[in-house]
């Protein structure tokens, strides 16, 4: 039998969404101590991208409602990475319709952030056009991330992809928000867009949610055609059922670049203890959302309340025709 | 984009491990209001095949310090099944070098079961192949589950499929005991069985271990290449890291029959009470076994200890030098 993945392929790289996703269970509250010992997980596991939060509209979502990871203003980034003396590029996210994007994503040459990520819906897609061509503008990396893929029809689909090949996104992402892919939606979709991508000298990534625990395996999947930028999180950290977990890609990784004792530090001593407190991972209303591919919210609602673990009743009312 | 499996395929049968394989988790010691729920659930949910335990050597495994399901006597079997009328098949696995079989193995018409699966490891084929005639001498259905493949040379893996595709085995089972599992492996291995399996009218199966959170994945991959025998049990009770979760592999299959919700029941009413007492799932420990392709033994004492959450120490341990 041929030893699995013995070589390995520079051009793929590897982005942390930790705090970023993460920041969608606890408001973004993390405190400092936390980022950073991810920040530094990532410096000395070799990881190539983090992503650290949003920069959302502070007239939308309040400063004194969320924790910093919602705005990522410069001086909150440079309070835990300082001039971010290393080979990791930082990440943020800007969402369509809930970034003030002209005012809040300053000039590269101001800003210890190397790449943004355009979050939007299909709808969406001539604002993300507009966000693109402004960050690329600005000296970003740019990546363009359409939410929901699996909800939109094919012909949308097509209709987005021919738009964002015309922008000039380095990146277009292959994103599953409700976990409802299994590996053959994920092989149609990551050569459909590399279709439109690697014309225009594009590459494909791959976000994976868990909710049917195959993050990881689509995650794979993904690689294994073309995807060469995939996402994953510290113990999955990451919204509802959370994402692929970097320390089961790192173990699949043959680059040697790639470290995982770092992650399993910063595991055992920041995620576990986190993971006392809020919740994420693949439990059964999860599993529910992802089979009926729909947004998680019922199953988050679901999760926080006296009936968390009715799954019966769960069942019933996302499944009942009245 | 084409709806992913929207049609079945009527030959492929799913089997029930949740008494059988969660048992080693606790010595087999289930309540028999546990296994009857468990054994309805089945039932209801259309399931083909149940297996409830080992007919293991009471010489060797006393009596008095396992459960019943250790030893599948009739008399306990049908005090949970009667005469099991039902379509549901039971089924108990036989381990080579631990049964009595020619002694304990009854003939078919004294007893409830219907498939005797019979697990060996690889220098154990002979054994195998003796308990696999003598089996279906008495009557039964036959599967062969070589267990622990991925630690087999290719040669002595070809050696062992062409021992058993001489015997009347119905079934070969690919069997990924350590989780050790990519897709990649499932593909190549199921392919291997088929071509030794399909001559002689054998099927392929599957049993994945979710060390990697790779165990529904990695059935579904199988299932593609052809498997039409596979393994899942509630909320993937199993040892270790468990199994492939049932729950979700029947969100996926789409033959009409199966039905989801008697498995939420039973999840809910007594698999999530039982995980409140004993551990099972794929806890980091779990995950460095799978990626280095090992025994969970170390892994099951780490989880059990007081260093249950030294995830760094246990990491240095496996992969040091000395």
């Amino acid at each position: 039998m041929t030893a699995p993945w013995i070589t390995y392929r520079p051009a793929l790289k590897v982005l942390d969404c930790t705090i970023r996703d993460g920041g969608l269970v606890n408001d973004h509250l993390f405190d400092d101590g936390f980022v950073r010992a991810v920040y530094m997980a990532c410096v000395e596991a070799g990881i190539d991208y983090m992503e650290i939060g949003y920069k959302a509209d502070k007239k939308m979502f309040a400063r004194d409602k969320f924790g910093a990871w919602k705005h990522c203003d410069e001086d909150d980034l440079r309070r835990i990475v300082g001039e971010n003396p290393s080979d990791l590029k930082l990440s943020a996210m800007i969402d369509a319709g809930k970034t003030d994007w002209r005012h809040d994503v300053l000039p590269k040459d101001q800003s210890v952030l190397s790449l943004l990520r355009v979050a939007f819906y299909a709808p969406q897609v001539s604002e993300a056009a507009d966000m693109i061509k402004d960050a690329k503008d600005k000296g970003y990396e740019v990546s363009a991330n359409l939410m929901a893929v699996t909800t939109a029809k094919e012909q949308e689909i097509d209709q987005v992809l021919e738009v964002l090949a015309t922008t000039p996104a380095d990146v277009i992402v292959v994103v599953d928000s409700y976990g409802s892919m299994y590996a053959e939606t994920v092989e149609l979709l990551v050569k459909k867009y590399l279709q439109y991508a690697k014309d225009t000298g594009k590459e494909v990534g791959m976000h994976a949610h868990n909710n049917q625990q195959l993050a990881f395996a689509n995650t794979i999947e993904a690689i294994i055609h073309g995807a060469n930028r995939v996402d994953a999180s510290m113990m999955g950290l990451g919204r509802g059922a959370g994402n692929c977990p970097m320390e089961l890609l790192i173990g699949f990784l043959r680059n040697p670049k790639f470290r995982i004792r770092p992650i399993w530090r910063v595991i055992q001593d920041h995620l576990l203890p986190l993971s006392q407190k809020v919740e994420w991972g693949p439990y059964p209303q999860y599993n529910v959302t992802g089979q009926l591919n729909e947004h998680p919210r019922t199953a988050i609602q679901a999760r926080s309340g006296e009936k968390r673990d009715c799954y019966v009743d769960f069942y019933d009312r996302l499944t009942s025709d009245v």
